[in-house]
């Protein structure tokens, strides 16, 4: 039932445990289905469901305690969790709060994810409860220590994300079968999310894109009901998952014979991405390796912001290469390199692959796109 | 560009803003999809991407305010928002806490939404700057408003949901083409999203079941590798979308003869959703609704907890048919009818159909499950 064995499990807690001694941290309290998860194993959809909150609190020694709603017993029991509290939730007036207060009573700095790219996944209301009750508790910041962390990926973890990336790109090799000029946009993209579920994806929770005469206009939208038309360059961005991992690439494709501004911008993107490959090495900084594609893109474009980040249970994880990220690289960090540019007419072009850093040179995980904007 | 016309968006808001008067309420912080989405029109799947915070700031009078990243600047300007403020995010030493800070100055009393099934869709460490910084202002909670205002929905949200349902309907109509014997359940899960795709959906963010010797043990589990076998019941449950909007609701199939068991507990749940079905009218209490199923199912089993729950843009919004909810069932809210029974050995089965509240006797949304367990 589980997607790792239960000594991975282990090592991940055990070592979280360390750096929780080393901060002064008692226990650590995790309510984000991507920790949840990372640390117990516990995978399911039903966190789409918005109504009830999970927590897992990960002691300074010993198993992690889940106190979790009834409804997700019978899952979390086929983990490597042993002490599961659970309560019949929803439950407005104390959905879960009293027995987390009886499960953090005694602890006295109380870990919680407080930082950047985090949230807070339980009622604001409830937490200031718990906060109150629990009056010699402290609660602290320990995002730091759980990013450093899942950065960092396991071999059973980098096996996962190069199966899901060899099946979006087999899925992309068949573009040419799947997208055509005429076609309207929302048919490209659904065409493209039942090959991805074909070729074996569980799941397309992300597939963006866009198309536009020359470059598209913004990389975030729902597809269009326009047809496809010739000129257009056409891009689909996907996060699709297996056993809860994502992918995250995209791939350009111009229908009928690309404007020379369009083949101009896909080619500097390209010796961008062959630069980032080039110096994406242990030891060299995420600012170092975004300024190694800014050096090729020129200009600079705040609206692109990074050129790539880290990726696996979530879609975009730390670290960021960016100007302000002096993260350094570390061996086993999977991170996609994603090089945007702007074209006069307020379009972009943005390509993406995704990699593993490595002792040396860096383990592409997607099948590298061609040198040449490929026309249909 | 947008789901709705821009009047929809105008009467939701002067509507909200007529209640944050009564509330005495001067403005409205809002940081989750959903609303966001509710109030603008903003769609897009980037909320997969947990990196960069969104917030929406609606004023006593007058437009929104979108404060965003400017990633999402162009597909915002496309909804009916005109006062658009970006940061280049991610930025994490002031990810939008500044533009928020100058934005609400000056209002006393700001709501958030703090209580049950909300969460703070924001890091914690920049919401208590923003609230240390905000010296004069209040953050006072306003669950309350917006879940009375969203549980009502509008003919046109009902068009869509109809439209999904219709959808789902017809894909399931498909299940002997779809499941047999033999199959692995992961199979049957990957041959039905890529039916419902192929119907029509935009996408699948929820599939969930399971299949067991005539019943299931639990019901959010990803879907086994298990082959089907004769006497199983074959359960799934999916949450598929359309221009954002959910259908939520579950089909069983008996692989073989099912045994008495399950058979008779089919049944029960038929006849407690034809009793649900006869009792919901306006005026009438979630509590009486859920009392109504129960007075059939007999028992009382708290791991399930609820027989039902509001639906739209969320796979499960409030209000909940369970005992704690009093909340009075109003024409144009749509509801999951969802009762579920345990069967001696662990085993469950659950029956889910979706309705809209009317002036009289409910609108199916659903083809009714049959009145026999299907059998393959």
């Amino acid at each position: 039932m589980s997607d790792f064995p239960a000594s991975e499990f282990e090592a991940r807690v055990s070592y979280i445990q360390s750096r929780m001694h080393e901060a002064g941290i008692s226990a650590l309290l995790l309510m984000n289905e991507p920790e949840i998860r990372y640390y117990t194993g516990f995978r399911t959809q039903f966190w789409q469901s918005p109504t009830r909150p999970w927590f897992l609190i990960i002691p300074g020694s010993g198993k992690p305690i889940a106190v979790i709603p009834e409804i997700g017993a019978a899952l979390m029991s086929r983990t490597w969790i042993d002490d599961i509290r659970t309560w019949p939730s929803p439950r407005p007036d104390d959905d879960g709060i009293s027995l987390l207060k009886s499960a953090l009573e005694g602890y006295l700095s109380v870990g919680l994810l407080k930082g950047p790219e985090t949230h807070l996944h339980m009622p604001l209301a409830g937490f200031e409860t718990l906060d109150a009750q629990l009056r010699h508790t402290e609660f602290v910041d320990a995002t730091e220590l759980v990013r450093a962390q899942r950065m960092v990926k396991s071999d059973a973890e980098i096996a996962i994300t190069t199966e899901i990336c060899n099946i979006a790109s087999r899925s992309f090799a068949n573009a040419p079968r799947l997208f055509k000029a005429g076609q309207p946009q929302s048919e490209s993209f659904r065409a493209f999310k039942i090959e991805l579920l074909s070729q074996g994806a569980d799941d397309v929770p992300y597939l963006v894109g866009g198309a536009g005469q020359g470059g598209y206009q913004d990389i975030i939208s729902p597809p269009a009901e326009t047809p496809l038309e010739h000129g257009d360059i056409l891009m689909l961005d996907t996060g699709a998952t297996l056993n809860g991992y994502f992918c995250d690439f995209d791939r350009n494709f111009a229908i009928g014979s690309p404007d020379n501004s369009a083949r101009h911008a896909y080619a500097t993107l390209y010796r961008a991405t062959e630069a980032a490959l080039a110096a994406a090495r242990p030891g060299v900084s995420c600012q170092q390796l975004f300024e190694t594609m800014q050096a090729v893109i020129g200009g600079s474009d705040e609206s692109i912001g990074r050129y790539g980040h880290g990726l696996g249970i979530q879609l975009t994880e730390p670290p960021s290469l960016a100007a302000f990220d002096q993260t350094i690289l570390k061996e086993g960090m999977i991170m996609t390199i994603e090089p945007g540019i702007a074209i006069p007419g307020g379009r972009f072009l943005v390509t993406e692959e995704n990699i593993v850093i490595r002792d040396g040179a860096p383990q592409l995980l997607t099948a590298r796109a061609p040198e040449d904007l490929p026309v249909f």
